[in-house]
């Protein structure tokens, strides 16, 4: 009855994970610094020096947010996680809210808030395309009375980027709460949660943010925060529920659930870097970063899937070219070019190739790579390729990049 | 508008953690290799590569679970989750269930329940003491159709170890389903899910197991799967929905969500030293270190608080005695001695120390640097100390250990 290791398991090994460039739609790269600061020793969740780092964190989401919410934490889960902490804090029961779905994550904000037992009214937007305000304003004046309307800043599954701000101008004015996921843009895009008004917001940290998947940062209003507070319904998660993970992070510290030490160690890091680099600077790198990639794109004939003004600078959406296999190109990328690209999701599985450029994967160099891969996959797959065009539009693009 | 590190926060400097030893409810020290083996490189929670890791870490938790069951899996949140992700996915509104509570986790497990819009009834046993069958069967009588009953196994806030094997008897002699939390037990007791039946059981990396918090194992029997599969309503929650999990783990690989890569990276290598050393080994370690710390805390003159019989291992409670100051001392012993120990929660607030030895914290060595500790502090409390007496009481029970 020795139940020690056998030898015929392929768990006997130490894992080497392969060396792989991340330009998928997440995780993305992690640097070394933040690899490093994880892998410190574990101290109690309740010690001081931990509450101290829990401070630093919260601090620096604020500024990554622009927020001055109290409520700004990270949830001890992935992104989905957060998105599902922002739907069970705020929406009871006998609720009526509307969720705006223009793509794969839309989609699972509205099941998530149904989920929560509310009349959820949804308001569908081709795939591509970024939520219109005017549409929204109309579709909202069919609906008096709504609790909470969600969007998506950044949808992860088309490669668009909604204008937030307008959004929630319109929510406002029909008095409802705004819901928005950052979980692509935070880090990565111009995002203002006090100017623009937000009332909850959330993201993740395996994109923009840079540390490895498994906690999401999420951050409440006070407004919101007090709509939590005084929900005459319990929170139908424990888990998740925001009045007691408020108690453990800014008041009384009372345990709530052990804290994902080491990954907040993580965190804490490349929030570090970030305010070394400079919120405002990153985006920019975002944004040139992203410039190059889609010239190179389209230099190479390639169609871009969102519409032009709210292209993603973090995820990019390509057309598959006729004729050219999805899964064929996608697996040579990861098998002798070392690079990891997305796949197309819902209606966009099997059609579209979603290419990330998102915190340490958001560098010159990997468009570079990748631009160059494509055009030797490309090629041997029979499509036809002017040989380093695609990488001579890509250095022009970031060469006459305007800092702004 | 610069938004750069500014020279005054605390976040300036690199987190360099305190060396704390950790003999605190968990976590528990965790090895160098299994912080190494989170540090390595992040791949794609998609990529082939991570298959594999995914597929070893089912592997071996399946031998610590000691069942074939297909759906084992780590959920990517703490064992509070786990919790959630039993109740929420066996229990419907309109079911009837019984949770038996004999400390704070028996209550949350209540509550959780409660939130899943069942109708509860709860069976409370005294704080200390064991959950007793014979009453346990009493109060199944009085509620005849009940889908599930859930129990702790090792009761973190009270160190008490209940019977589960002749619980579960009880539980299926009335038909329900047995959900059995075994968050402090699994690793550091005996657990053998498929020989005792166990429907449901589910755990937590940071304590016996040897990791850092932030994944939960879970283990569903094909019965509990099929009643999963099952019912008419949808999971409340999305986040911890088993079915979409069980695609993603074992089935077709179908992302649900981004998987906490180097976390799962360092539960594979836990469990690998898990392995290698000997499940058997490693819950006789836990055996002989506990009998060596609950020696000498008598020695001390200090009473246990956990019935006789049945005295969890990793977790020893200890009576604060009259007089002496609960925050001082383990303050003391954390900031002069480096060691953390758990205070009360609960009833026991205020009145009992949680000594743990759990994973790479039950070691001879921290029994005797805890014992030291306590001396030297308990005697400048004035207590009356005979020295070294709590030490030489430890090591003959270690050194006369019955290995059985």
């Amino acid at each position: 009855m020795d139940r020690r290791l056998t030898l015929t398991s392929s768990y006997m090994e130490e894992f080497q994970p392969p060396q792989k460039v991340l330009l998928g739609p997440g995780p993305s790269t992690v640097h070394p610094r933040v690899l490093q600061a994880m892998a410190r020793p574990v101290i109690g969740h309740l010690d001081p020096a931990f509450f101290q780092v829990m401070d630093d964190v919260c601090e620096m989401l604020r500024e990554v947010f622009q927020t001055k919410n109290t409520m700004t934490v990270p949830i001890s889960s992935t992104g989905t996680g957060a998105m599902e902490t922002a739907c069970v804090n705020i929406i009871e029961p006998g609720d009526s809210v509307l969720i705006c779905r223009n793509g794969y994550f839309g989609i699972r904000l509205g099941d998530i808030a149904e989920r929560c037992g509310a009349t959820v009214h949804l308001m569908d937007t081709a795939w591509g395309q970024a939520v219109d305000p005017q549409m929204l304003r109309e579709e909202l004046n069919k609906h008096p009375g709504l609790k909470a309307v969600g969007l998506v800043h950044a949808e992860t599954s088309t490669g668009v980027l909604s204008s937030v701000k307008e959004l929630v101008d319109v929510i406002h004015e029909h008095g409802a709460l705004a819901i928005v996921d950052a979980v692509t843009s935070l880090g990565g895009h111009e995002m203002r949660m006090d100017d623009w008004g937000i009332d909850v917001c959330y993201s993740a940290t395996q994109k923009c943010l840079g540390a490895p998947p498994g906690l999401a940062p999420i951050s409440l209003s006070a407004a919101a925060m007090e709509v939590v507070s005084k929900r005459p319904t319990k929170v139908q998660s424990f888990y998740f529920n925001l009045k007691d993970l408020e108690a453990y992070w800014n008041q009384t510290r009372a345990y709530h659930h052990t804290s994902p030490i080491n990954m907040t160690y993580a965190l804490r890091e490349s929030l570090r870097m970030m305010m070394e680099e400079g919120i405002d600077q990153r985006i920019q790198r975002h944004a040139r970063v992203a410039g190059g990639l889609r010239a190179g794109v389209e230099a190479l004939g390639l169609n871009l899937l969102a519409e032009e003004g709210h292209r993603l600078n973090p995820l990019t959406t390509v057309a598959i070219p006729e004729g050219i296999e999805d899964a064929k190109v996608r697996r040579t990328l990861l098998n002798e070019h070392d690079i990891e690209i997305g796949g197309g999701l819902g209606e966009f599985a099997g059609k579209a190739w979603r290419i990330g450029l998102m915190g340490e994967s958001a560098r010159e160099r990997n468009v570079f790579a990748l631009l160059s891969a494509l055009e030797t996959i490309l090629s041997k797959e029979g499509y036809e390729v002017a040989f380093g065009a695609s990488l001579s539009a890509a250095q022009r693009a970031i060469a006459t990049f305007d800092e702004g």
